[in-house]
């Protein structure tokens, strides 16, 4: 049972590259890496925390296929994804030899993923990179389209790259061994999927919440999967978000990030943050008569049962708009927000009236 | 006369653009900027010995055409592309609140070109770039192709991307104030261009020596044009130097890098250290048997014409080979060099003699 292993392809105009999910496999990550042809060297990139088990077990299946394995570790934290832990793993590669040959491995959440690929996207123009991501919400979103990056003290994520891995592997057991609140914070991005692109993933989700809570693998296979192959159709379709359409994957990221920003970073989780932000929209989405009150309460119900929150933090209403007119998604001034129309489908809907958005903010349902 | 602009076009897969050069064209880089579409505001990066009064005319014309202009001044030289100066430009664009309606310019020679074009492709993930070269050695070889970068304290370019621009416009007039040992230096590139892929513009450039070194607007419109020309074909058939074709446009610089970072950088021009690595490579090619003493001659005798030297400095003859081993082009300790066959014909010839390559460095002829 558990050593069912599901694929995902991702097809790229450039390239393709597969996504493997499975239970326990971070023992195959050397014949997956080796799987990539003409490589004779590999960077692990992790952090302290996942370092033992999980960046040791990969180095270690690296090694049996004859791979030369050097381990980074680099602190845990928001705080690595700087210009200064860029620059010092710049040093480390070019002290290492890397070249066009070397890979970099990155295993571990959304901030190895997001350091390690902008240092493999840069270093020498650019050098290979496979992400092994350890946590749900990496699994779900950030190791899957290719975004890769680092923070400025002043914006998250403001310095980065597109750099399309090439592969992913995702092992559920992984999981196992990540924080309770972390784990449930990665289930509000797993709800979001549900709501921007599929209703029967939602309802799947409605009638597996046990499973999820006790983390079942099979359950987790059939929806890290599911998230993986929703996020690659919008990435295969928008890779460099140009057209518009990856901006549907920011579903309730608007007002999230701002809750992220003026609770100051680390207070929310991310996922945490999104969950609110949802519920956000969703009301904002109510306001203009795009949906009912019931729609709203159907995710807030999800989310709950998910140990995901969904109440809004104490904060000033002006303050809020103020920093969502500052996120780098907001186009000169104009306020634009991902809103649902059905389950399973929204819109992105341009020039919204700053008063609905106080509204929704703060109302008072569900 | 010299109002006459010639125009090449670089067709890539993602998309095309225009290479425009001409005589006093500055005033006209607002209208260039402008037909790209849907620019609201520009970001000018200059250095201190190109503000005046180059970057200042373009921002002026910029202004012109109702786009906003802010100008950035960078410190002149080598130094200015690190981490420190980039960080200073990443945060100034937030600052200004660019987005994906800025347009990054970049005016100067080549390190405001490579930094700029850098800060330009990781700012948010990337923002457009148009690249006003005023150097020689920029507008025949930097300014095209898409090779950005910084340098690590320990390694020459060795953090970077590829970003296509969005048009390149070269003033041949600007380099009027250019110093004249930059721009001899610049002709070392031109000669390259003729060894390597035309044996034509070789020829025209033997009988062009008065008019090059006297600057001559038609003379440099033509040569500019066609190393743009060979360029941009090397280019579009290898963008991210994955098939080796890009390799060829590297004859003389495996000899030149190394020779560049044993005198200390800054002591020999780029220009000029390519130009003794062209003879070092031409004299490795004739103990290959590969081409005749009076090939390496010729090449000699325009280049000295033209005032690039082609003397090897007092080095020793280890340690450069050491150092060319160091090269981040050398894959895995195997030396390669691009060598000459016929004018305007070159190889790519791996797994070199160290011995051959240790003789050709101090060769009595020519």
């Amino acid at each position: 049972m558990s050593d069912t292993v599901q694929n995902v392809c991702v097809r790229l105009a450039e390239r393709s590259y597969e996504i493997r999910i499975g239970h326990a496999i971070l023992d195959r990550a050397g014949p997956f890496v080796a799987e990539q042809g003409d490589v004779s060297d590999a960077v692990v990139i992790t952090d302290e925390n996942v370092e033992k088990p999980h960046a040791i077990r990969v180095a270690e299946s690296l090694a049996r296929e004859s791979i030369a394995v050097d381990l980074v570790v680099v602190e845990a934290g928001e705080t690595s994804k700087s210009i200064e832990t860029a620059t010092l793993l710049w040093e480390k590669l070019l002290q290492l030899g890397a070249d066009r040959k070397t890979v970099v491995v990155a295993v571990g959440g959304g901030v190895v993923g997001d350091l390690a690929g902008f240092v493999a996207a840069t270093f020498a123009r650019g050098i290979r990179f496979i992400q092994v991501p350890t946590t749900l919400l990496a699994q779900v979103d950030s190791s899957v389209g290719g975004k890769v990056g680092i923070n400025l003290p002043q914006a998250k994520n403001m310095v980065g790259s597109f750099l399309q891995p090439l592969g992913v592997l995702i092992d559920t057991h992984a999981l196992d061994t990540l924080d309770e609140r972390e784990y449930r914070s990665g289930l509000g991005e797993v709800v979001k999927y549900g709501v921007i692109l599929d209703a029967e993933l939602f309802e799947y989700l409605e009638t597996h919440k046990e499973e999820l809570l006790g983390r079942d693998p099979e359950v987790l296979r059939h929806v890290i999967a599911r998230c993986c192959r929703l996020k690659a159709d919008v990435v295969e379709q928008d890779e460099r978000e140009e057209s518009g359409l990856r901006a549907v994957l920011n579903y309730g990221h608007t007002f999230g990030h701002a809750l992220e920003a003026l609770t100051g970073y680390g207070h929310l989780l991310h996922g945490e943050a999104v969950g609110i932000g949802m519920i956000c929209a969703s009301r904002l989405a109510e306001r203009l008569g795009r949906v009912d009150g019931g729609f709203t309460a159907r995710q807030a119900s999800l989310l709950s049962a998910l140990g995901v929150p969904t109440q809004m933090p104490q904060l000033d209403h002006d303050q809020v708009l103020r920093t969502m007119l500052h996120d780098k998604k907001v186009q000169h001034g104009r306020l634009r927000f991902v809103l649902p129309r059905t389950m399973g489908c929204v819109d992105l809907v341009g020039e919204v009236d700053p008063n609905d958005v106080r509204a929704a903010l703060f109302d008072e349902n569900p």
